[in-house]
């Protein structure tokens, strides 16, 4: 099939994005790294960051030999699957590790880079951490679009099926991406939290010694746990997002404009959202070079070009969309334009209601806060009340989204007919890339947090004083503010990919049954072929509908999964972050003069507590994501997924809100006590807000992130066993 | 229509249980009620009781006054209701508020009793907390099966609509009970847990005073607060979970075998759930009469006899089910049979499964308590994690529960025929109908709990004395053993009942078209009269498809509802427990000589608080209840109301399984630790498990068990409201 032109825009953002993050890189490099104690400092938190993802990686390998065996199995073996399956998985995942690798490297050696321009100016400090970030996001894009491009251009050259077949192949390598993604987040969450939370028990509360403080051995574990959770694992994570909604929207794009009379409308759709990928690309560099300030600024200053930089990205963008759809001249341009406008909007107002729900600046964030006057249960009380009602903005405005980016897309056609549903869903799919499509700079915001966190962790390590510690502490929380929009983003954009994936399980499921040489019987009675058949017929003959137990025992056993797996996560996160208290305490205990600042703690066995606690308890709930699936597919069929996946979306997205906007009001009560509220430091109200941040740590960082991955793997890993289910169910 | 005349052993069992109920009141009422202390004390806490009772009343009264209203408009107004929907409310809100009364006013008399006889025997002092209980478990279902005799008689006298129209009218007055139990629930579970949070936090945390000593002034507001909220309010949750099972089934039955060619299959089918119900009555009160030990029995005799109690009723009830639905002559009356073996079965594990991670005989709860050693924080992480893996057991249960039951009750038929499906249906809720059947003593096993619990704080208060405190300890705990099945029961029949709810919205929605002389198009093309559509005619007609937008929107907001209900009854406990808090230490500062016993605290503050904020604080989340499935009709119709059911169901109940069993396990985890475990009373672990039980409080009394009538109360609404989203939506 003959690619159009513009498509080749596509790697070419591609090799700009890897570029410029080289660029970056390079000039982060040239920044001094300070005295030898932060060099010493860097070098243990990189040693020990690089040491777990080792260890990581190989545990994954492991899963994702065991997969591809399978899925060369299933192609070549059973013949129920495409034959580029197994490798379209493999590039996936190994693109996603590269992204969370290459981030967290690039943060490890910001860290100490970034205390030490602090030590200067504010500005200074922001420069070389947001660029960092940059580094980061702009490695998540370019590799996205490379994989995304390799693909689509070798596919197009030897898959003969049509771009049905190929968008839907390629939709396995986001199920690499995705397994990957998982094992990140979820390893990654765990060992940073048992650090943390290990940490901040026997440290903060109990020996009443700051954060980071050297004398806490549990210091250097909790730094490494910084880098591999809240930036190799973050990085996976929205590589998997990127991948994800514009893979799933290029499957839609297909099947929407497979019969479309125009010539070349189908691969038009197909390449669209890859195109407003790209151009996002730009626009983020362009954002990230708006993020300057002179000499001398003040927090306002940063913030307002923090703000700016994010904001103009995000408007341009949604220009942008106008320009791109109406010149590649798709159906509906304007119509699919305001789509994504009505997925921006969404993504907004979820990243304010998430900062009104969890900063401090407001309401329910200050009556945590107050609730600590009268102990830890009320903190943690009023916490989880706040997470659960927390969902309410987020879950209406996302069903908004929904019915609006549909009925755009489809010129408000409410009929069910196959073209307006598929033209509707295509809608949704590209409200989602809208979202995702300035994550170069919306990531550089989120990333950046993390490592000016850390070079708080070497500056107090290294007892720099209290200025630089309140500088990079000013450059952490400027980052949550600016991050609010991009989490909106984030958040948002996974629950429309997950709607979307249903729709490509669908296709899947159809091209399976061609196949198979399977027919259907459509809901006049007539056999026909799978691949005609239409969204009622569909469901007529999988009956696929609410009254079907099986629909019903699938949607029971989604919402369940979500809690099974948050369950297991919060679980692993708390017997590490006991064996952590244990092990500080019996430091304290056993070497002499560690509190006196005499002796010096043994770092490294709180690095390995964490290590092996990650690395072991990672393994059972990532793989039960991809393993019920697989049994519900076998048991009760295409209706029970459909059920399973819907369940899981539903319950699941509602779950991840809750716990990470609980996660985060607890932190920001806590923070606002130690700005002297409600009695300030060390009051009894910040001993009881110090155990709702402890919760809220696994919650936050460990569970809640977690879950958008998890929702779209199930879909995901339904999609690539589809042949399975048809064969064997 | 010919009423069988079988039919009438439905009220004779309810008057016997109603009479029984009297019988066991009176003679509880003859024993004797103790010292001139215990007398002052139990009168206080009745007073408190009622005068919370009071106001409860009101607040609910407005409330159905305004329904009332809104349903006598409907039906005399705008014709899409049947007339007699107004006074069925009405009377199912009656009922089930007088059976929360009359539940309570028997405990309220009880505790001083049950706490005089413990200082004679542990046999005595089971004896009359057992019969008391039991007067609630033989009223709720007294009242229950006479309000569903009355209403079956009268409405077959004047309902001249047939059987379908009387079942789904009758199913009005479950949504007058759900409302009322609601209500009860939530406003007794805010009242409740504000006393017993506050209370525990001030009192045993800072004070360092044992529970429901004297010196704390909120001692009475909590033994009042046990009376409102774990009988009132249970009383009133399980007469709706009673009648809402038979309501449903009968509903599905007169459906299924509509079309019966056997004259009477259809009132048969209508009138079996009344008569299994109506027969457990007997059973359970055979099981009643099996509890009784001889003079001197240890706890093993003790929880023996309790033991025997409910299994042989829950046995009996089992093999008496084949006869009853043999004897009628239903068709396939064994496969029914066998989906209430289901059913129980499923009953029986979940309530293994509860046991199993809340009691702190067992791996799960003893971790809880070890993680004290560590502090609050991890207390509350594993407790977070140990309910949300906990809702693996019960989900999976119920999910081979209802395909078994399903699949026995239509001969395995997988073909989702109209038949098939309708007999199926059926088969599911008269499972439901099994579970509770024998409610009369699984409501005694649970309501005794309380009285004793209750009777424990009367002799700490009049300073019985240890021995005596010991065994109405030992009372209660025994109550929480043999209280699992009963649970289990509960738990699984809402699933079950919720799920049958939703079939009588589809019947409903007919109903509804048929009277605004609305058709519809079948899966053919050609117009038919609502009343002959086919389930997949009417989901094709409706477009209830997993892949239309509607119930995916709807699916989203089910599973958020769930919550924000519970988000905002947490918070309101959070809020209630607070100010309960400051009073407690205000009189504590203020009022000399109260914590050395020789100045006398302020009971009625205290009393006064968590009565207002009881009333106050229910009235938001119990209104939104109501409201969203009435919104949600109209803006996303009859596709986004189903959605909704689903998500909410298996979001709800996956949610409401978790917050019991963590609120469960945590209460146990301390029970362990004051056993003597990991350091005993006093110790830090100790009081890092209070914290745990005082988060858990709301948990398990509050928020968890509101949620169970709140997935029903919502498909009820839908049932009762389809008029107005056939007519605007």
């Amino acid at each position: 099939m003959n690619i159009p032109t513009v498509f080749w825009l596509v790697p070419v953002a591609s090799v700009v994005a890897l570029s410029m993050a080289y660029l970056f890189f390079t000039q982060m490099m040239k920044a001094d790294e300070g005295t030898p104690r932060m060099r010493e400092i860097a070098l243990y938190v990189r040693k020990g960051a690089m040491a777990y993802l080792r260890q990581q990686y190989r545990v994954v390998t492991i899963v994702f030999v065991v997969l591809c065996a399978l899925f060369a199995f299933m192609a070549y073996g059973l013949h129920v699957q495409n034959p580029w399956v197994p490798f379209a998985f493999l590039t996936g995942g190994f693109f996603s590790g590269l992204a969370g690798f290459f981030g967290m490297k690039t943060a490890t050696y910001a860290s100490a880079r970034t205390a030490n321009a602090a030590r200067e100016s504010l500005d200074a400090g922001l420069k070389i951490a947001f660029r960092s970030g940059a580094v980061m996001g702009l490695t998540v894009v370019g590799l996205g679009l490379l994989d995304i491009a390799i693909w689509f251009v070798v596919l197009n050259q030897f898959d003969a099926d049509g771009l049905i077949s190929i968008t839907t192949t390629m939709l396995t390598f986001g199920m690499g991406a995705s397994t990957q993604a998982l094992f990140a987040r979820v390893g990654g969450g765990i060992y940073t939290k048992a650090a943390d939370v290990g940490a901040d028990i026997v440290g903060k509360v109990e020996a009443d010694i700051p954060e980071d403080d050297p004398r806490n051995p549990a210091t250097i574990a909790d730094n490494v746990g910084d880098n591999v959770g809240d930036v190799a694992g973050m990085g996976a994570d929205l590589y998997e997002s990127y991948c994800g909604s514009v893979l799933s929207t290029a499957a839609l794009g297909a099947s929407a404009f497979a019969a479309s009379a125009v010539d070349g409308m189908q691969i038009k759709a197909v390449i669209a959202p890859m195109i407003i990928a790209a151009v996002g690309v730009f626009l983020s560099l362009l954002g990230i070079f708006l993020v300057r300030t002179k000499e001398g600024a003040t927090m306002r200053d940063l913030l307002r070009s923090l703000s700016l930089g994010t904001n103009i990205s995000a408007v341009l963008i949604a220009i942008a969309t106008f320009a791109i759809l109406y010149l590649l001249g798709i159906d509906n341009w304007l119509g699919l334009s305001f789509s994504v406008i009505s997925g921006l909007a969404a993504g907004v107002i979820i990243g304010q209601a998430t900062e009104y729900y969890t900063s401090h600046s407001y309401k329910p964030t200050q009556k945590i806060s107050e609730a600590g006057q009268t102990g830890a249960a009320t903190v943690i009380i009023k916490g989880i009340g706040t997470g659960m009602i927390s969902t309410c903005i987020p879950v209406i405005t996302i069903g908004v989204a929904i019915m609006l980016s549909y009925l755009c897309a489809n010129g408000f056609d409410l009929s069910m007919s196959s073209t307006s549903l598929a033209h509707g869903l295509y809608g949704i799919g590209i409200a989602a890339v809208g979202m995702l499509s300035t994550l170069g700079i919306t990531l550089a915001t989120d990333a950046y947090g993390p490592i000016a966190d850390n070079a708080g962790g070497n500056a107090e390590m290294s007892s720099l004083g209290e200025a630089v510690r309140h500088r990079t502490d000013a450059l952490d929380a400027l980052g949550n503010t600016t991050a609010a929009t991009g989490k909106g983003f984030a958040i948002g954009s996974a629950a429309l990919t997950a709607l979307a994936l249903l729709a490509s399980y669908i296709e899947e499921i159809k091209i399976a049954m061609v196949r198979a040489g399977q027919t259907l019987t459509n809901v006049s009675g007539d056999v026909i072929a799978a691949s005609n058949a239409t969204i009622p017929d569909f469901m007529n003959y999988f009956q696929v509908n609410l009254m079907n137990p099986k629909v019903l025992v699938g949607a029971f056993i989604g919402a369940m999964a979500a809690f099974l797996f948050c369950g297991m996560t919060m679980e692993a996160v708390g017997r590490a972050a006991e064996k952590m208290v244990q092990e500080v305490r019996r430091q304290f205990r056993e070497i002499a003069g560690i509190l006196e600042g005499t002796g010096t703690p043994d770092y490294g066995r709180c690095v390995e507590i964490s290590t092996r606690a990650a690395q072991h308890e990672m393994i059972i709930p990532s793989i039960l994501a991809i393993i019920i699936p697989i049994i519900v597919g076998i048991v009760l069929g295409v209706a029970g997924v459909l059920g399973l996946l819907v369940g899981g979306l539903a319950g699941g997205f509602t779950l991840a809100v809750f716990m990470a906007n609980a996660g985060g009001a607890w932190d920001n009560a806590k923070k606002n006590i130690e700005e002297g509220n409600f009695g300030g430091k060390g009051s009894f109200a910040h001993k009881a807000c110090i155990v709702g941040d402890t919760v809220g740590d696994p919650f936050k960082d460990t569970s809640g992130p977690s879950l958008n991955i998890l929702i779209k793997l199930m879909s995901m890993v339904s999609i690539v066993m589809a042949g399975l289910t048809v064969a064997f169910a």
